[in-house]
């Protein structure tokens, strides 16, 4: 960076805490670690925020903490800190509010995303980040197992939902970050979440849920459910061509392939089965500390995979009106293959 | 803003709520309602999350969902909308990977940010508004009435902090957004939220609690409390002086009156007596659909307001090691004067 002129600004989030141990939190006030080209970095801070920093090794780790107080101009300090920097990178993240209040303090820097900087250090995780994943991927697939207890025919998916969201916490997450249910037709929405719709017996039910554990790595899995026999009568036959896309996209996970080819492993079988047009999101996305990440497993990312490398594989089929299924596992690629941090069986699961 | 020819983008959040009457909400995926200088509005949404706005009157509000799925650029997507836009305002809290995702796909458009075109709608609250922070702030005073049953000595602040969490829910919030118990020496960190610290008699306790009530407006109060007498001897004559300059400054709260008179009224008093160095922040902020917006209550800013507009008046006085202390009410303007969403006893409350 010092060669390449470029001065970095993260915000609160995942990098800073990454960076720093605590992620920090922010409303409309200033907080940033500033790392100039050349010189010491600082945490600007606002004042009476200052003291949630105080347990942080800011001195070991070279960080001056500069604070301010409302009144004064923090993006003047973020600029006399970064001095003549030909670039300023600013964590994908900021507000543009402190995006803007940076540029007109720096008007003859570029500005630039911090991401292709940071993800350098977040995307390969080393043993204590796997380790933690892998103990997120432990408690979310003890959940999975016990989804048969809560979900049944004439309790609604938010009813199901509220019962699942407390067991992700008593399975060993500090929280449950997201839960969806996504009952008969709802489940040809992706992103739908929980909802007053009424479980029918016949229902196929798609369960994807995940949160933090304490070390801040989180887990996300998604199974499929059926309410005793599928009603419809074509979901055996396309639940099989899904799982067999699932498996191959993970089988076909080690270092050396690159990140689109893992989603072309899945598409291809979907496409091939004639389900192309049903599969209307990426394969995957990377996971640490924030549940997307890089690296994302999508056409047009050619980055190879390398050993530590985090990400999910969740192929989809999504039938509009009627019903849809996903299958969702995170694995971590290793020196010759991959491990999945997700083991709970793959079949749509009768409950 | 057409005869400025200016281009709106607004990301998921608060403004997109007020403008659509959902907040949204997103990843890393761009989803943002574009209105064009002239033209059409559209919703960009990626396809997967499209469901979840199907709900929305958006064919009555004139705008059209246009979805994009993964590989598809989206910010060519906006910038077809956006036409010739000479300038495009972003909302305040887009994140910069869409600000400059944006910016790559206008170069030509200079950016700048959406909050002061947006503040013109949101500052000023109608009267469904105004009820929804009475309801509100009438809600996060019954949990204040309460707090005397949780509050003692031996107690942590995390376990009096759980007590009032569920309180904030049981009287009528959707959820606590933010809960500060900061006891003793903890109370001079204004922003200090929960810790392991064991209560002790004698305790200066700083209780500063909100949340959203499910019309998405919020409430935010504080009030200060002692555990027995209060151990330090000082205590009784500074809270005299708090208590004064917080009711100085909502007593000059009128139309016509500037932001930052009524900052200087709370912040003449407490100087008069020589804490002026004690009291690290602005007075106040503006509250609705944010706990944090405009108009802010700061030296410098020299809007004078009108009838509507909603905000806190919180002064505190922060004596380092010891002990800290602060008053908080929502106030309204009214066309005479002001209403006081917030209604407990302003002293200091023996527990």
């Amino acid at each position: 960076m010092a060669a390449a002129g470029t001065g970095l600004v993260i915000a609160p989030g995942s990098d800073l805490r990454y960076l720093l141990g605590q992620a920090g939190g922010s409303f409309e006030r200033l907080t940033a670690l500033v790392i100039p080209a050349d010189g010491a970095p600082a945490l600007i801070v606002p004042k009476l925020e200052a003291p949630g920093y105080a347990d942080l090794p800011l001195d070991e780790l070279g960080v001056e903490v500069v604070t301010w107080v409302d009144s004064v101009d923090p993006y003047e300090l973020a600029a006399k800190r970064l001095g003549s920097a030909e670039r300023v990178a600013v964590s994908d993240f900021t507000p543009a509010l402190h995006v803007f209040g940076l540029r007109d303090a720096l008007p003859k820097a570029e500005q630039v995303l911090a991401g292709p900087i940071i993800r350098e250090l977040r995307m390969r995780k080393d043993a204590a980040e796997i380790e933690a994943l892998r103990k997120a991927g432990a408690a979310i697939d003890r959940v999975h197992a016990r989804v048969g207890e809560w979900l049944r025919a004439g309790r609604t998916e938010a009813q199901v939902g509220a019962d699942i969201e407390a067991a992700i916490v008593a399975e060993g997450h500090t929280a449950a970050d997201f839960v969806i249910v996504a009952s008969g037709p709802n489940g040809a929405s992706p992103h739908h979440a929980l909802s007053g719709r009424v479980i029918e017996a016949g229902d196929v039910v798609v369960v994807d849920i995940g949160g933090p554990v304490a070390e801040g790595y989180n887990s996300d899995s998604t199974r499929t459910y059926s309410v005793g026999a599928p009603r419809d009568a074509d979901v055996a036959e396309t639940y099989a061509v899904l799982q067999e896309a699932q498996q191959a996209a993970v089988a076909a996970v080690r270092p050396g392939a690159t990140a689109e080819s893992i989603d072309a492993a899945a598409r291809d079988v979907i496409a091939a089965a004639g389900f192309g047009d049903f599969f209307i999101h990426r394969t995957g996305h990377g996971i640490g500390l924030d549940v997307h990440e890089e690296p994302y497993i999508v056409a047009g990312n050619s980055l190879p995979l390398e050993a530590g490398m985090a990400f999910s594989v969740e192929p989809g089929i999504y039938q509009p009106g009627r019903w849809g299924a996903r299958i969702e596992d995170i694995v971590v690629v290793t020196a010759d293959g991959r491990e999945s941090m997700n083991n709970q069986p793959h079949g749509l699961v009768q409950v």
